[in-house]
């Protein structure tokens, strides 16, 4: 089975918001087993839709439409399909008591035109939205299978587990299906080309399976693609494939497929015990935000301190007057001694911190941006690695956050910090 | 002109990566004047690019294709375009030269397969890519221009401005054409069908022009796009539309197109002189990162506390235990106290704070998953908010870390702060 995702909105076209929708939708598709061939992105434009719903009608099983279902008047989703199909609208009264008990809930009048959300069409199926107020619809024709839905992330995910998967797990027939799978080890700390030659021959590791890479700011993802006839026979290949890669650059992996490095931390953390805080010049914070975005993250995570200026690594960690001013904010001694003095501030087992010139100014000849100096702590040892993350201030942020979560996860597990 | 974005890649279509790279380019050639009518995501199969390659040479003047340039066996764009163009690789050696230099300016030895970057079509026009390894191509046959690019965000972007927009600047002749120009403004507080009653008969507001109403975790942007036949027309009509909408929503205008209110608040705050800190417990550092993210943030921030445990709420910011044991650590009470601590900690002149069930368990009849209290210190008053952003963890945090922004941009601003 083939599918074709379409998003319709004038906004992801000229790139005011960003297509997660259809990432989300791939891979959901994919793990189904019923991959996306294609994603295209249209406007607002009945004629185009138009064209696309034929092309989907003609070669694919399934098409998912995210987007134009809102209650305002450029949204031309439900009115092009009533057209489409020759239907023609009729009320929910289920729909209407819920987009109703929504504005109430939230003591909000609900505007009229939120009345338009629960007129649906006859032919098609509604697929209830539990989360808001459009409500999406699902088309059956000569074996294809059309379904519409909110094109607002959160509405559209829950419709998608709660309903569309389920119900295209329904339709698949079991027989002389082929089973698709797939396991993506996360590395960080060694670029592509390098992880590509400590490889070595590719097809020696991976035989007649697929392997990607996937570079990024933070590391570059492997990803390994098998099929076969069972489900426990792709489950085996990607078994292997994942041993004959960690015995090569097995040290650069921190998790397999959407596991997240400061989860990986947690877990290690609660296993042991044992708890964390964090001092951020540099990085503003987003170690500390990543670290809280795991839920459950109050077992071992104590507290962080963002001292972006110099008073405050004087005041709150207590750095050395002296430090500063004779090595510098951005120093081996001062991301030391704000470690150490994080750690002391809130009697945590471990510390990171990070301090460096982010840029876009603030460079010197010897100090240039890019420059970072991350300290640990713990109560064995205290020290500061030095790294050039290069001239863009965004992805300069992102690389020492993820190189100090690294050094982190590396330092609990007892390996090697060289990069 | 029209124009089409290909990007390659099975990652982006089975959902591993998200496809940025078309909204950066999206909006660049829609401010180019140049709109993109279409974006396809295909996976890195030979047969389908060049059924994609066939519907670009014939329906579309200026095609963009990212992604699949990379060193590794998985790269099928330049073979493919060689093979459509039935062209030839030869080697450059200005590009021999230069990815040399890059491997050697990290003090990484060259990986081999690194030379095969310097092998380039021959009939097409080199672009240059300073900060990577694989350079860029432009083939122009009967009028119609094919780009390819490669597929990581900052080389494509660095490589979009410095060549392919001035380039395509140069042949859009002036002649007939016709001008496109947008204009969005940045709401928060305020739902779209609210905004949508309030806004009343769109037509009045808008005439010719399209309005769109983009809504997200943050806010809702509202999208104005109009055309004439001269720029300073399009202009003259934005600036109109804008004033209507003004008129009727302008407390909950926070910026417009891609101005952030973290700038904004740093704007204000530059001008006055004045100093900020932040308390941070369930938006975990959320507040602070952002506001770093601006360059130049140290003229204003002094720094952050992310107090997640009770400890560290007493300890660092001198919240009463006394508060914590009767109100508990989500309570207005707290959030002040945080608030008026980190202020008092840093010296500063503002402050914000936060404390929160940020879920998704911790909940109670009382207390449920997505309470959050909103703190603000300044020296004339110190108060707190309280809202509930809903039983989604991440939602939540951004929801909650964009109220306390908005309280703050208010204040600064001395308009009310009811939402």
């Amino acid at each position: 089975m083939k599918s074709k995702l379409i998003s319709v909105g004038d906004e992801i076209l000229i790139g005011q918001i960003i297509n997660t929708n259809a990432a989300y939708l791939g891979e959901k598709l994919f793990s189904a087993g019923i991959p996306a061939d294609k994603t295209v992105v249209i406007g607002d434009e009945e004629n185009v839709l138009i064209l696309e719903l034929d092309d989907a009608v003609r070669n694919y099983d399934v098409t998912i439409i995210t987007g134009g279902l809102g209650p305002t008047h450029d949204d031309i989703t439900k009115p092009v399909l009533v057209k489409y199909f020759k239907d023609e609208l009729i009320q929910d009264d289920k729909v209407l008591e819920h987009v109703k008990k929504i504005f109430s809930s939230r003591n909000i009048q609900m505007p009229d035109i939120n009345i338009e959300q629960a007129m649906v069409p006859k032919k098609s199926r509604v697929i209830w939205n539990e989360l808001g107020t459009a409500p999406g619809m699902l088309f059956e024709s000569d074996n294809r299978i059309i379904i519409s839905l909110p094109g607002v992330p959160y509405e559209m995910k829950a419709m998608t587990e709660n309903f569309v998967l389920p119900y295209l797990a329904g339709k698949l027939k079991s027989e002389g299906r082929v089973y698709l799978n797939q396991r993506t080890l996360l590395t960080t700390g060694l670029g592509e080309s390098s992880l590509f030659q400590k490889i070595g021959d590719i097809k020696q590791v991976t035989g007649d399976a697929k392997l990607a890479f996937l570079p990024s700011a933070e590391g570059v993802r492997l990803r390994i693609n098998v099929q076969s006839d069972s489900p426990a026979d792709t489950d085996r290949q990607l078994d292997e494939i994942e041993n004959r890669l960690r015995w090569k650059i097995g040290k650069y992996v921190y998790g397999i497929n959407d596991e997240r490095i400061e989860k990986v931390i947690g877990d290690l953390l609660r296993k042991t015990k044992k708890s964390l805080s964090v001092a951020e010049s540099c990085t503003g914070g987003m170690i500390s935000e990543r670290i809280v975005s795991i839920p459950g993250s109050s077992d071992y995570y104590l507290g962080g301190v963002c001292s972006y200026s110099n008073k405050e690594k004087v005041r709150i960690l207590g750095v050395s007057e002296e430090t500063l001013n004779r090595y510098g904010a951005v120093s081996e001694e001062t991301a030391i001694e704000m470690a150490e003095g994080v750690r002391k501030l809130t009697e945590s087992d471990y510390s990171v911190s990070t301090t460096g010139i982010a840029g876009p100014d603030g460079g010197s000849a010897e100090k240039p941006v890019g420059l970072v100096w991350i300290g640990y702590s713990d109560s064995e040892i205290s020290f500061a690695k030095k790294y050039n993350f290069g001239s863009n201030r965004e992805i300069n942020i992102k690389r020492a956050s993820m190189r100090a979560l690294e050094i982190l996860r590396r330092k609990l597990l007892n390996t090697d910090i060289e990069f």
